[in-house]
């Protein structure tokens, strides 16, 4: 019934209103003796935050991330991680217009329906800035990983803006570093004319969805459970729970389903498996993508200007995380198996 | 750490191995006093066995449900409902080659990896076999959601199947009858031809990757918790865990990324959303896509003129009770919210 | 949210009311590789059914088991185990009278204000038929300790009937052999008073309280968690789920509470300490103290005759299966802890 | 798999070492809408602190709870609720002997051998200071137990001090008042006789064991699950799980195994009982008993004259904490029952 616990083994509970006293999260069940890199975690927190275009809309927010238990002297200790980040302009009388008008694009009307209340500290649970804590956890699953299959990596980037998409030769160079030199995460010689794209949008109040990919990078092999908990499964649900999103597809996706059979299981080792069978990783690369819908504030008038014409930059480091927390979750669970 | 169990609330454990003596599923925590259908469980049983073509691959059992407890003159008692099909032909004999060698097209290779041995019983719990006890526990989770919210309905059919989709006008008229008219559940003039392609496919050994659409009637308003459990991230979790799925997207999905942000939230009430708005469910209609990869079983040439050339048609029925699952555990969930 | 369900790793979950179908149990996550022991478990039953007198309060079931799945050539399967015994006298016609006159001394008038209706079945869940399926489980846990920890073993027996306890001498004898020589598991000189007071006690509708022993011989040590599920608290929750027990205690229990520390500590590895320190298993015996009340049947005059005037000696191997499955989820538990 | 949360339902899981940065919990699942009482936390956590005697052994910590998030304007949100409070002198550096030299008293050995270190932070999570967590979950529960139950209340006292105990005559008298002016929560003419005894036993190094009695005053009806979650069982292991615990009774507890049936099943609605009868509690108060080993510290020679001579007046605000979170547990739990 823990409607804010992620995790079947590597459980993480998360806290905190988008305009409360604090963000964090729980970790239980981390064993002990993981080496903590406070630098991975800051670097994780700010590569969350806004760049360039996107920093309009978004709170400018040092997000110093406070460990309250769990870590010592560098080692977590197998006790359970609290960590937390303040919320530095948590006034929430600027939001008293959300008590008397609900805004539509936020869900705020969809809240009250269910809770009774909408949460007048700005969106509540149902705000982006919730996903500090997703990032804080998932860069702790990270670490794990790290112990357990120290060339495992995950990345990832905008594949698609608006009308703009990164074309196969463009993808095939892409590399963390690639990635990074772009604000939007958008490596690819379009790169000006989607800023151009987004500058514009912010002006008019516009805002575009887009699609984001993941690459999972020499997994560890043998994770998931072949019935419910499918490592496909478990993803599909990270994924989903990220703000905005509309659809996920792994390997070769909704081409798939145009495929025949003779050609697709040819190429048993190719990408189109995705690194998946039978819902348990074979240690192959596994491939993800995540569809965005357009962000939905721009119709809020008076934050025009203010607004994140398209979500998907920013939510990289957000399904990063997700997938890190399902990845260490069934390296753990697997741990039983044998 | 109970990884055949799907659900928080209505929560549903499966058992049984493809060619061991049973297959079945515990209930745990329905309500009493849910008015039992033996008629629908039994009407689901038959549309999840295999139509004319499918038949080929598929063993033909009656699958007739014992009711081993919590249910008493028609009602539910409150106590968990177990239930359990007969495998009539489970002369795991037959299997011994697998022992030999893992068929590559049924994971056996990941599983012998995973677990240290091949189950010698047909693919043991990743085998479409399990996918009985999903249908008995989406039946009562069916029977469940009758009780509390009468008008809704979950319709499924395949939108597409190898080069053959359903055109926008077949599918505005897509009801009940129609899909049951259609051994494919392929409710279009293309019927024909998809009949004769997979017809061919049988004696080729060839297979076809296709895309079923699940559309949720009327569902209840204020399903889904805001953060980990959106509705959403269920759905997708439930759908990815059916054998084959290769992608899943809810209301406009992939399309979405190339909205435009203006036009998409003007239609606020259009089912580009989905029905979900915020994770929660607004009480329109919800849409869902799920693609599928071809049928992997083509690689095994002793089984040609055997095998199953194109999942989707049995996979609705499957798609069907999962997504009723999700519906009936949030049902219950969501009765504590307020 | 699942009442019928224990365990955090081992996770049984138990079905069947008393006068339905059958009684069983599926558990999920047992690994595969256990050697299963069917002699074990039809001994186990052949245990738990009634000896002389109690016999007379008890229906005359064959208790056979049969194994639904998780189980192949001997060995499970790491798949779900599910088992399940027939109710060979299901004839709820012959409780008509319950639906009427709901027995007081069954709770179940308690049962009808929660849950709205009396289970005809003969007490439905809340029964002692329902420890059938304990012993199943039970007895699979107790496989599974075999395996990690062979010189483990579980020793329960009677050691308080009314006015009778065995005495400390008698009491430093006790041996598997010497339990099962006597019906009423309470092995001492005075037996066959205790056997003359419970055969007067059926003729009189008479009942007596009473005491169960368990020790557990060479545990694994390091079982158990820090906080919530010391060992300890698991056993006491396990212990308490049995019907009719008032108490537990565990080492020296209640005596702990007039010790004096200087005493009390020097004899660190006496069983004072009764093999559990900050919550973990330290690798010495544990004992267990139980106290029953006496049973509640003889109210229903029209059963005089038939009940059983002292549900310790039946207790006990339900017990003793309680404590098995504790150890078994702890063992699978820790083995994550380092 | 999560070793730190408490409960099924209003789930609470609790963070910090002895003497890291803080201690704290986070709660999810309690309902919005619930009046939140800072006085009656602060007063708990108080009242959780030493008295006279014990405060020989405990730091001087103010306690002061610092609000996370889930809570806005007096009324809980529904969001998870997150509260600390900051260890003061967290200065591990006075502990350094602890990782040369584990305290046996203290379990250091037995969580060396599971967790592969001594957390050198004080005992880590199996430290007395763990419990404040608890005892701000238990306030949090005790308010949501306020709305829908008003009348019930719990009320805990020291029964029992090493060698003295309170006559029935005085135990008919006790209520919240008479409790609260006695410091070590004993009251009873032979007060000043124990305070004597363990002033005495601080200058001595030793130690005594001890009883406290919970009187659970108009709980409400229906609490409980017939099977494994018997509100007995969930009580039993609640009180389990704090330190020092060696036995629990409930209702006439150990009593009761030497009634005879005809007796005590006369007395249907006497506290022989409990309040509880197939696991499922009847509205009637429930009593429970709880035996406390002597404490430990005085093993530890440098700590003689710090030490807390008897662990059960500090224990008795945890204990009540315990309980109130098995109540709020069951509340909601039952609230799906019908």
């Amino acid at each position: 019934m823990s409607a804010n616990t992620f995790g079947e083994v590597f459980k993480v509970t998360t806290f905190g209103e988008s305009h409360g006293p604090a963000l964090g999260v729980v970790i239980d069940s981390c064993p002990a003796g993981i080496s903590f890199d406070s630098d991975l975690l800051a670097g994780n927190l700010r590569r969350r935050r806004p760049g360039v275009h996107a920093s309009v809309s978004q709170r400018n927010e040092k997000d110093e991330v406070e460990i309250l238990s769990g870590v010592y002297q560098g080692m977590t200790l197998g006790t359970p991680i609290a960590m937390m980040v303040r919320n530095q302009d948590a006034r929430s009388q600027d939001y008293k217009d959300v008590e008397i008008s609900p805004r539509i694009g936020h869900a705020d009307d969809v809240w009250k329906r269910k809770f009774g209340h909408v949460d007048p500290r700005g969106g509540g649970r149902a705000s982006g800035r919730e996903t500090v804590a997703r990032v804080m956890a998932g860069s702790v699953a990270q670490m794990l990983v790290k112990k357990y299959s120290p060339q495992t990596q995950v990345l990832g980037w905008s594949q698609q803006i608006g009308p703009y998409e990164i074309n196969p030769e463009e993808k095939s160079l892409i590399n963390q570093k690639r990635i990074d030199e772009s604000p939007l995460r958008f490596p690819s010689s379009l790169s000006n004319k989607v800023e151009a794209l987004l500058t514009e949008a912010i002006q008019k109040g516009e805002s575009y969805g887009g699609t984001a990919e993941i690459l999972v990078q020499s997994p560890p092999p043998n994770l998931g459970q072949p019935v419910f908990h499918k490592l496909k499964a478990d993803l599909a649900a990270a994924i989903m729970s990220v703000g905005a999103t509309a659809g996920v597809e792994i390997g070769s996706g909704a081409n798939s389903s145009s495929q025949v059979g003779t050609d697709f299981h040819e190429q048993m080792e190719s990408p189109l498996y995705g690194g998946i069978r039978g819902g348990i990783s074979t240690g192959e690369n596994i491939s993800l993508r995540t569809y965005f819908k357009p962000t939905s504030s721009i119709k809020d008038v008076a934050k025009k200007g203010r607004h994140d014409p398209c979500i998907v930059p920013r939510a990289i480091p957000v399904l990063e995380s997700m997938v890190w927390l399902v990845i260490a979750d069934h390296i753990l669970w697997q741990r039983k198996d044998r």
